[in-house]
């Protein structure tokens, strides 16, 4: 695995290999197994194998945790060189925000609800550092992980907006056993908050019951899972209940729609999300804690 | 020479033959002898030369010309088929910008001043379709000219700042004999007006003779200017001296300064600039109507 971390030689790389296919898995580092999962796909998929890792500050806000987000370089080198990674970019922040730059990539409708309402800069932040690395890496797929499910519909509509000739490939969420969607964030938790957090999980499996008893008002089922998760939860940001490609809120539950969750276990800031699929009848029910083991590229080694 | 209508199909092509080097020039059509020395420079400097016309419905404000911008298909069809053009791009609005469109690519501090005050969604437009092109034309360098100073500069900035593997390329100003800047929208001048707006131009050497004689404070030159103007124009946008890196106003004329102007000769909106030496002693100065002839391409038959 070869280590770059300046744009230019990157680039160099990327024209002299594209053509026979890159792979590319952009991250903050930190990795996880929800990381390594989308690593393996990229693997599997394509000829060459980049990995990114920059912590990209234009998608912090102020008062944000860009300066504690836990850095952890040598392990994320360790695990990505035993994953057969060919590349991984190692830019730093002056390398991809020089001075004078001043070019905005803004999703706008996409970006206005769920994150994007108490996060207001971080999706311009997230759309400008992806298409600056599609155009750095020049691959041919990219991977990112339904657990930042807005952020990835987000990315999708940017790159066929800008017509990127990418595919943009979304994987599922990665749980530990308890339920808890892997996150670099989850490294913040004390132990007794650790214990908690896999309500955020199972306030979401507890709403997929009672819209199998019948409820399909999206009003009365947010509300059923507000009183789950309050008593535990420092402060919800929200909890949505949307339509999976546009994110516009429903008010009643159609064939498939998306729960959505951000809430502060502590303080820390977590968010997760699962799709709420309607049953034609009972049978039609899969039982949720499968997900975690339906990722693509899992059984190569978890 | 081909001529491509569907984005899936012209970046097929690209994609097949990028790794030779691909020249491109975005134009809106309406094509003149300044169009026609960028494809004569994107012949020359690479394998396959693409031209795409597109009139971009997002550059243009409400009220401004986008209804009757000049259309002349048939024609600008011939004259690119004979400078041996490979492919001609030609997508339709809908193709562009399909329903649900909503990315908007911004370049900040550039795009505020000189058109950008008068026109506050011209450079979105600008950026964001730019943006779209280069990924569907995958050219290593991409042409435009002088005459749209800002829009190059804004151009330049957001293909350096996304990072795009592309040289941008900006070719002088190519003007008539009486050096009127070659513009699509000069179709729209009656004869009278046509009589009028070399001055224009005649107004911008004035600076440099005023320049010459030792005026270097940027507000009286530009009061000069407007006087030499006022009679012939029937409105002033701008009249600016800026640094052509930042296009920052400047008080005094520095080693190097824009002189760029907007105006109305009746109803139909022009601009131009040049840049202003400042003479180190006489010697230095070019007079400057041999600029038009110093066009790159330009000795290949104009």
């Amino acid at each position: 695995m070869k280590i770059i971390t300046r744009i230019s030689q990157m680039q160099r790389w990327a024209l002299k290999h594209r053509s026979q296919g890159i792979g590319f898995v952009p991250t903050m580092g930190a990795l996880h197994d929800g990381h390594l999962s989308l690593v393996r796909a990229c693997r599997k998929e394509n000829r060459f194998c980049v990995a990114s890792i920059f912590v990209n500050p234009s998608q912090f806000g102020p008062g944000e945790d860009l300066k504690n987000y836990p850095r952890t370089f040598s392990a994320d080198k360790a695990l990505l060189l035993k994953e057969k990674v060919d590349i991984l970019f190692y830019p730093g922040a002056r390398e991809m925000y020089p001075d004078g730059f001043q070019t905005e990539v803004r999703v706008k409708e996409l970006a206005h609800g769920l994150c994007g309402a108490c996060r207001p800069v971080h999706f311009t932040g997230v759309a400008a550092v992806v298409a600056k690395l599609f155009n750095i890496v020049q691959p041919s797929r990219a991977y990112f992980g339904a657990k930042d499910y807005q952020q990835a519909v987000v990315i999708k509509r940017m790159a066929q907006d800008l017509n990127f000739p990418i595919g943009i490939r979304v994987l599922d969420t990665v749980r530990e056993k308890d339920g808890l969607a892997m996150s670099s964030r989850n490294k913040y938790l004390s132990r007794p908050e650790r214990m908690k957090a896999p309500l955020i999980y199972l306030s979401m499996l507890y709403a997929q019951e009672l819209l199998r008893d019948g409820i399909k008002d999206a009003r009365k089922l947010k509300e059923a899972v507000g009183e789950f998760l309050r008593p535990f939860v420092a402060k919800i940001d929200y909890i949505e209940l949307v339509c999976p490609e546009n994110l516009r809120p429903v008010a009643t539950i159609g064939r498939v729609s998306l729960l959505a969750i951000a809430c502060y276990i502590g303080k820390t800031r977590l968010i997760d999300n699962i799709t709420l699929t309607l049953p034609a009848g009972r049978q039609a029910f899969f039982p949720l804690p499968r997900r975690g083991r339906e990722v693509r590229g899992d059984g190569e080694g978890t």
